[in-house]
């Protein structure tokens, strides 16, 4: 089957492409309202997808927000089940003047494809539901499979926990495949072993009961931009440390062993300026290299701020209210739920009583981290090696899967991150990309996968 | 003359209220390029107006920005010639939707006419016109009039210096009167001697070469938007003071009878609550009363700030830029060119090397004091006495007009700020307004202005 099945596949590389095309042409943007309808088309196109590989009870599943979509194939019995999870929903696209082209009209340049949600990750449900296509044509598949495409992860998955409860046993399976995740370089295969958490706040300060003339005002009352900037500050210290109380409490160390690992990865930090273009890096937590501040240490970032007069030109306004969205990405074993406390405990002590604040939150979710030597790992590994010629190399990524946690938590389950964005693919950014080589790489990958996993 | 004059003006109301409503329709905001027309508009309705007063030589004079509109009555010579000096443009609306009425729909409740430009100063402007309606039905005017109505006040009068300059024998006068002023509270007639200067800057910051994602990079790569947050926090100390390097080298500083005077005005913290909504004062800069700190001391505001997502629900972005207005209100002897010299050096200083930064400049002028005692002045503080039934205060303001330096520096003459706005009226915000009563007080002030001028 192995041999058929890559053949087929590096035969319809031009129909992989297209699909992809079609598939990131739907803006299925979870967090905008605008597209709710977007989002549903995409799962649409999903279900449609889902029933042409033959697979079974394939359904659209309504949340309180945007469906799942699940479907299952268990005709292997005595193999392996497969649980391959994914979302079809993506990130906003502004600042949309940025884009070179637009973000729902894929376009190929230079070996790229771009458009918004073909690495993050549209590209890798299709690159898996390609590899799908060419091991059917040979046969049955080699292990049980079942899906769990989610519509809302770009938001948090806030309506996906809940549904996982629901359906623990119609979900049960050995291992998770979550295709939401990249390697390092078109040559540097690599897997994802941990994944940090998101709390994520919006924070409001109120002053004056309007907007103020700056002139008449600027002296009496307190600016609530400026101790909104004020606050932000403070929530470093000048060893780079996130001060809300107790944040580091749970905060699981890295051993020595894992550190020497995480050194010998080629991530030095000539490679993240040239990531990101940053005149110098940011040396952000003393004592702590870039790869482990970012893998395995937590953070806090400002998503966004905003306050006062921020069109053309200049108005002179002392601002009523000022707001930041501000998200803290987590670590074992930090709890998500624990962090809001933190930060009102932080807004209670230092926020001065010259205005009021709230807080609201956005989504929250747990990090993880995975056995590096399960069965289903050495699968993944065994198929890089195949695909990419070398050993895969074992990494940490900042970014955060909370769904990746909850399957742990919730089925018992490790999850396999197998995907193929790079890291300059610009995903939640303008311009993202998905490489074509390297997604072509990742269909044959996903081949050799299934057949590896099925012993 | 008097008398008649104030019994046609008492009998006129509904149609002073009529053109005021006429005027304030015109959605002449002077920062906004698509407002250009209408700003030209507001320009042509005074034109016509001052031509239905009989004013000699009306002009709408172009400018490399808005044009300035001017006009002359010479027929009382060996009177004093006064020099009218007024803007007709406004500042935008937003945050739109927190007004009770469309801003450029002038509308009556409780007392108050509420729309944009109402208070802040196209009242002022019409309560002067509406005063010489009513003298003009008896006679000649009592004293030399010229008019200088500028479109680009709220912006900063960018071409008025220039202006001033090439017309200083035209504009010769033995006194301004600038009615872009107001008055404590409907019974306590007030004048200001003294205005606030401005320095007003868009602060820009460059870190990542697009937005990134934030947890992909958190940690390794230093925020923006929070490098801009510290960047303005450390521009206050702990004791209040603006922290730019040489801020308070050239403060004229107060003299104990003038702290005296000032302290006797009716403003105490309870009233700038009152105005203000705030929960508590700030206590700004350390030794300073409230009054003292807005109309004495420089001060330092964040009129607006953004980066990164400021959309509905959450993007996990590590922006690419951030931006603040941040302004500057000055005292005397303070130099507003000197005060960017002061700001590129706190930003040389104080910015880290992860970021690249940029200042453009929007707009600055001089602060000003005037002769409390000049015949003038008397003038003035004798209208009000006879119109109000009790003694002017004399104030300072913490607001700019520019205009009132300019008028010292190139014209040789003080300016009598003699407007009718209130502190509440809510100006540069939502929901401006000006009180109908004080404004018709306004006209009958003006007309006794006028007749004391000629002695």
């Amino acid at each position: 089957m192995l041999r058929a099945a890559l053949e087929r596949a590096r035969a319809q590389r031009d129909a992989h492409l297209d699909e992809l095309k079609a598939f990131a042409s739907i803006p299925s943007v979870s967090t905008l309202s605008a597209h709710r309808e977007d989002v549903l088309q995409a799962a649409q196109w999903l279900k449609d997808r889902l029933d042409s590989l033959a697979m079974t009870r394939v359904r659209i599943v309504p949340t309180l927000g945007h469906p799942i979509v699940t479907a299952e194939w268990l005709g292997a019995p005595g193999k392996p089940t497969l649980l391959v999870y994914g979302h079809y929903d993506v990130q906003p696209v502004d600042p949309l003047n940025e884009w070179e082209s637009g973000p729902f009209e894929p376009s190929e340049r230079d070996g790229y494809l771009y458009a918004r949600g073909v690495s993050d990750m549209k590209g890798q449900i299709v690159a898996f539901l390609r590899a799908l296509d060419a091991i059917k044509a040979q046969g049955p598949y080699p292990v049980n499979l079942k899906f769990l495409l989610e519509g809302e992860e770009e938001i948090g998955s806030p309506n996906l926990e809940a549904f996982v409860d629901a359906h623990r046993d119609e979900l049960g399976c050995d291992a998770v495949l979550n295709a939401d995740a990249g390697i390092l370089a078109p040559d540097i295969p690599a897997i994802v072993y941990a994944l940090r958490g998101l709390a994520y706040f919006e924070v409001e300060l109120h002053g004056p009961a309007k907007d103020l003339h700056s002139g008449t005002f600027g002296g009496a009352v307190h600016n609530p931009a400026q101790v909104l900037c004020e606050l932000i500050a403070g929530m470093h210290d000048e060893k780079g440390r996130v001060t809300l109380p107790g944040f580091y409490d749970r905060v699981r160390a890295l051993d020595q062993e894992e550190r020497e690992m995480l050194a010998r990865l080629p991530c030095g930090d000539e490679v993240w300026k040239q990531l990101t273009g940053v005149k110098e890096l940011w040396s952000g937590e003393e004592g702590y290299t870039a790869t482990e501040r970012v893998g395995a240490r937590p953070t806090l970032e400002v998503n966004g701020i905003w306050g006062g007069f921020t069109g053309e030109g200049s108005k002179t306004v002392l601002p009523a209210k000022a707001t930041a969205k501000i998200s803290t990405r987590l670590v074992p074993d930090q709890e998500p739920a624990e962090i809001r406390a933190m930060l009102c405990e932080y807004l209670r002590t230092h926020a001065p009583n010259t205005v009021t604040w709230e807080v609201r939150e956005h989504s929250c979710g747990y990090g993880s981290v995975m056995d590096r030597t399960s069965p289903t790992m050495n699968a993944a590994v065994e198929a890089l090696k195949a695909v990419f010629g070398k050993e895969p190399l074992f990494r940490r990524e900042g970014g955060s899967v909370p769904i990746v946690a909850m399957m742990q938590q919730k089925l018992g389950v490790d999850s396999v991150m197998l995907g193929f964005s790079l890291p300059g693919d610009g995903i939640h950014g303008p311009n993202e990309r998905q490489h074509l080589d390297t997604w072509f790489k990742g269909i044959d990958t996903y081949i050799h996968f299934l057949a590896k996993l099925a012993g």
